[in-house]
């Protein structure tokens, strides 16, 4: 067994290569240099550890991990387009850089990439992988289309939102684990079990990212606080704040959002701590874990083959930055 | 055995039906405006013919010619976009209607559809099906790419222009083909034999449309003659007519091609005429043909079978619109 800091590494050893060929180089050095900015690599370790959670860690499960940390890559890279975002982990996004048409189809070819990775999956996982594969894309292009439906309407609702987070965060998590647990070669009764373990880590993950823009330690964030305040976005918090506060503050919620006055910030997260949103969040991210928690417990595997994964949850959900 | 005309109206009954869910419908409803613009689905029957080449139309090989079919149209969604194309068929592009975010996720999502209906495929040729449509795939984003620096390239060579066409155009042909192929049960030479057919096919079929565009009959054509010059496309023509021509004519060629003066088109034309171009397009044509029927030709079945590939092949080449 090893804890999501060794596989991590492991997996970091494993990926961190030129993943693409040399030409045309307009095209894959556009890859290369999004895949250079690295990140936590959270998904793909979810599939090592689902696959370990059962059995040690089959050859597959490498290509699988590969394919979808790929496959995210690659909703990154059009999301940065479509929220026209300039700086993605303090450097210029891919379309900033190389321009939005090879942005688009530096994109395309790294999803094809990941179905390439896919595609070396045993025959006998074969058929199921690629379908629960599909499906989870599927669902995360229909979150994204969601999201960006939201930003034009004035009010949603607590459960669109949750519907929302589930599809564009939550079913790649919960699916990168379940993908494991089939190489692993879990029954199906556990593999629900972990996919559902995943589906609610993930939307405590998303309550704490809510959180954190708000409430975070601005020493700790690494951004600057407030930035889904100033842009108006949607989250856990505004979307509580605007159905608990009572007609008068949520008459001056509405009326912040509609101009960006100094101080913007300020004034909504004062109206969020006198409505108590910090604290309802904390418990809302605790009911999801305690929810996700079940579900492993109902694993039926040895408990002390669950540690990691346990210890992953909690800093996914405690992290302060 | 079935002609192409025949194949095409069965593939068409098959195909046009909502392919995609009712929600979320900014998404969706973008998707079948899409492919409700229709289509001379030349690439599916080519999958069906592939496959009648050896044996009887399998289940499968419906399933493989719907997914080569998103796939196309996930490429056209996407190649508009990154065209800056308004108009479609006579409609609106799917960026212009919708938006270019959700057209970007319109195509990304269609791409999964194709990868869901090949994942219907039996396991026994899912492995080798599934890694042929990656490996075309990926070379169709090569060839879009590559055809983009083209525009900011003032010179391009034959041979570059030849391999982008290939990896943009014919090898989705031969693919497809070559899918419809393994379905039907052929061994691996008359595999690779169909490929080629298909391959030199699609090159012979993107010289005639270079050739249309310039020397089509306006009342037949349906478009505007002279397009591809206007907008200084790289094409057949114009990279022979620069390679071919005296200096003198090359440099008129050149300056004509650095402004838009009204009669631009007719001035490139009449140099095209000079250095007869008109008939070295004609007999580039005819070669890629003729290089085409000798893999028909050679492959191991009866030649009555091989009849509907041919009168398609003269279709496609000899279509004057």
């Amino acid at each position: 067994m090893h804890s999501f800091e060794q596989l991590s590494q492991q997996f970091a050893q494993y990926f961190d290569q030129r993943r693409f060929p040399a030409e045309p180089a307009t095209l894959y050095d556009a890859n290369e240099y999004f895949l250079k900015m690295g990140g936590k690599r959270v998904r793909p370790v979810l599939c090592l550890m689902g696959n370990e959670l059962f059995d040690d860690i089959k050859p597959d499960a490498w290509e699988v991990a590969t394919a979808i940390e790929l496959f995210h890559n690659f909703t990154l890279i059009h999301d940065d387009i479509m929220d026209k975002a300039p700086l993605r982990r303090g450097m210029e996004t891919l379309h900033k850089k190389y321009g939005e048409s090879t942005a688009i189809l530096a994109g395309d070819v790294m999803q094809v990439a990941a179905y390439e990775h896919l595609n070396k999956v045993n025959t006998t996982f074969l058929h199921q992988v690629l379908g629960l594969f599909n499906t989870t894309a599927r669902q995360v292009c229909e979150g994204q289309q969601i999201d960006m439906d939201f930003e034009k309407q004035e009010m949603v609702g607590h459960e669109e939102y949750l519907k929302m987070i589930e599809l564009k965060t939550s079913v790649l998590l919960a699916a990168s684990l379940k993908m494991g647990a089939i190489l692993g070669g879990a029954g199906e009764r556990n593999q629900k079990l972990l996919y559902e373990f995943g589906r609610k880590l993930g939307l405590a993950f998303q309550v704490q990212d809510d959180y954190l823009d708000a409430f975070g330690d601005p020493d700790k964030f690494g951004k600057q606080i407030g930035g889904d305040i100033l842009a108006n976005k949607k989250t856990f918090l505004l979307i509580h704040a605007l159905e608990a506060t009572p007609p008068a503050q949520q008459k001056e919620l509405k009326s912040l959002l509609q101009n960006n006055s100094e101080d913007k910030v300020q004034k909504v997260l004062q109206l969020f701590r006198d409505c108590k949103v910090d604290d309802w969040a904390l418990q809302l991210k605790n009911k999801f874990l305690d929810e996700a928690f079940n579900h492993l417990e109902d694993i039926a595997v040895l408990s002390v083959r669950k540690q990691p994964l346990k210890q992953l949850a909690l800093f996914l959900v405690q992290r302060e930055h």
